[in-house]
């Protein structure tokens, strides 16, 4: 039976940085272990953090990625207009622009069919962020008992 | 009742750089009301305008992103081979790799679930790239009565 | 009738560079023909390539984009701490971030909707990345008849 379940999600404010938060995700969509086959999209609600699907094990490589943006992107970098918000703003829109707002992942058998190093990344851009909302939306086939 | 709803959209030309086509694309798209929980995919049929979601309230910032492309990738960037088409024609490639060319949006309650600060971008990075073509394709429950 | 299908790919192994995939996806796939409104996600599994959809004509194109990303983050670049795997694989990481591991295609009429000059792009940013698994999910309407 296809249907679509969603929910809103609020995570806790985290520092500027990259953060797993696959863990968080699936619990926050108890009807994953019904859904047979289909797909969830993850999807943030901000324009100066963003979502990406990363390497989940060494830390490392979300220091590296986070490192890289910086080095992109500078805090006040020459040439920006759009500065009230802070030096940090307008190269957090750039970065959101450059990973992007939404995630889709495929579900198989009740699970995130994510690849063994693959975790589920929150960018957050900004030097205080605050809170930020995801809007998770998982369509498929609901046929799977448990 | 689950169902997909599919359109069409000609853009109208635009000069290069980034616009707001949040309404346009919302307008095209009407049964988007009877929609009670879904996802809108937004697609661009083309490979040198790309797609983003963004800041819709102050300009500055999408005149910052694009002055930001334009850094990271400038016209005639040294040791493109692919030249023929114009100086500006491989660059809007890069960029519309980068940016992607596919937006997935959540729909609840007949509206598309944007953060408040959020509004969907057509980024045209030709000099003279002429209409474009979105394919609006929305999936999802249709059981809302208005 | 709404339904989903689903399949998972080996790919080849192919060298470090970018290869058009558009046959093979469409191949792996038969039950296309019979959808007549729809969505493709196309997933990689992995966190050191990735998928893009971009010109499907020049081979330049696919050199230069390459050639762009080896430029933006060069191996072994400067300041990263995750080297443990070689000078390949953190800028491996980055550039798969930049690029993303999903694509959404809208189906229409038993095909990809796909702009005339648009191709499926398998990003390889490892030197012996080796083969690459891709999920694909197609939801839809499977109603037409062939």
């Amino acid at each position: 039976m296809m249907k679509v379940v969603q929910h809103t999600v609020q995570l806790s404010a985290v520092p500027r940085g990259i953060h797993l938060i696959s863990s968080e995700v699936i619990r926050s969509i108890p009807e994953l272990e019904h859904c047979s086959a289909g797909l969830l999209s993850v999807f943030i609600c901000h324009t100066s953090a963003s979502l990406s699907i990363n390497e989940n094990a060494s830390p490392e490589v979300r220091t590296d990625l986070d490192y890289f943006l910086d080095r992109l992107v500078p805090d006040g970098f020459d040439g920006f207009k759009h500065t009230l918000e802070g030096s940090d703003d307008m190269p957090a829109h750039v970065k959101a622009a450059l990973l992007g707002t939404n995630l889709t992942i495929p579900v198989s058998d009740g699970r995130l069919s994510l690849g063994t190093w693959q975790g589920i990344y929150l960018c957050e851009h900004r030097n205080s962020g605050g809170r930020r909302t995801l809007k998770l939306t998982l369509t498929g086939d609901f046929s799977r008992s448990i």
